[in-house]
């Protein structure tokens, strides 16, 4: 496909904690310009925590953006120079307590490739060791376990709303070998 | 879950063609104060257009945020007022050139919950006619079918990157009745 926008201009708009805003204008294949509003993501970790149980550790918090308490696989983004395992490892112990050494990566997908760069790697974790979380300091987080066959129902009642979310579990009601 | 975060303050930053941001300042369940940085997104649909040979209608398109041809569902976001399922008639008809009176609604999820509000509720349409297609004038798309199986090895291979569209495809896969 050979319809790539050239880039012509950049310009900040925005530079923050963990986005950035940037306009870029660019050429389309017919020469004309046209705007592009980007959103700058360090890029994200999703992690699937599998207790011995064969549940699936889940974390429920607020989302100030959406205003809801939302139903979510453990996750977080990538600090600065950080490998997406290493990145996996530690959101999973920071949010859910529990420790692993035998995560494994499975797929990565764009959020929202539209205006966003964010992109999200996901793991499955096994043989977890409980430990104690270490959330952020303006984290706050209930931890809910879940078999897959319950965390799909509740996708089919809308009552799990996040995207990396649906995403991670189906991909896991799938694909997983 | 109480942890509802109060807003404090709020900032408009930028005001944009389709993304808005703004930064809110909220109080934490400890009463400390923190920052959030919140993309305002007026809200998209998705459709999954099934053809009479039961292949699915797919779109493929250069975005400028991840300088990568992406192959996904047909989407696009709400005008000011407009409805969603008028929405996915408009966007079905725009990208793929096929019309359609018979989309039903799935289910509905948030892209990026942890700094953005974007809702994309999807809809699968049936009983397609084939029209002329209808792209912006800054859209640049192509069209492919495919069988669901052939989508869910696609994204085993990491050939679909977008989540909206994963999500659509395992959804379809796993639990449209």
């Amino acid at each position: 496909m050979k319809n790539v926008e050239r880039t012509i201009k950049s310009d900040k708009v925005y530079q923050g904690k963990i986005i950035n805003l940037r306009i870029d204008t660019v050429e389309l294949p017919d020469q004309k310009y046209s705007k592009r509003e980007i959103i700058e993501h360090p890029g994200a970790v999703a992690v699937v925590p599998i207790a011995e149980d064969n549940k699936i550790v889940m974390v429920k918090q607020f989302r100030k953006a959406v205003e809801d308490c939302l139903l979510e696989v453990p996750a977080g983004k990538l600090e600065i120079g950080e490998e997406p395992l290493d990145c996996a490892k530690r959101e999973l112990l920071e949010e859910t307590g529990y420790k692993s050494d035998n995560l494994e990566y499975l797929f990565k997908f764009y959020t929202s490739p539209g205006f966003c760069n964010e992109e999200i790697s996901v793991f499955v974790a096994k043989d977890l060791i409980k430990d104690v979380a270490q959330p952020d300091e303006d984290e706050y987080i209930e931890i809910e376990k879940y078999g897959i066959d319950e965390l799909v129902e509740k996708i089919s009642k809308e009552e799990i709303k996040d995207a990396k979310t649906i995403t991670c579990i189906l991909y896991i009601k799938n694909l997983l070998k």
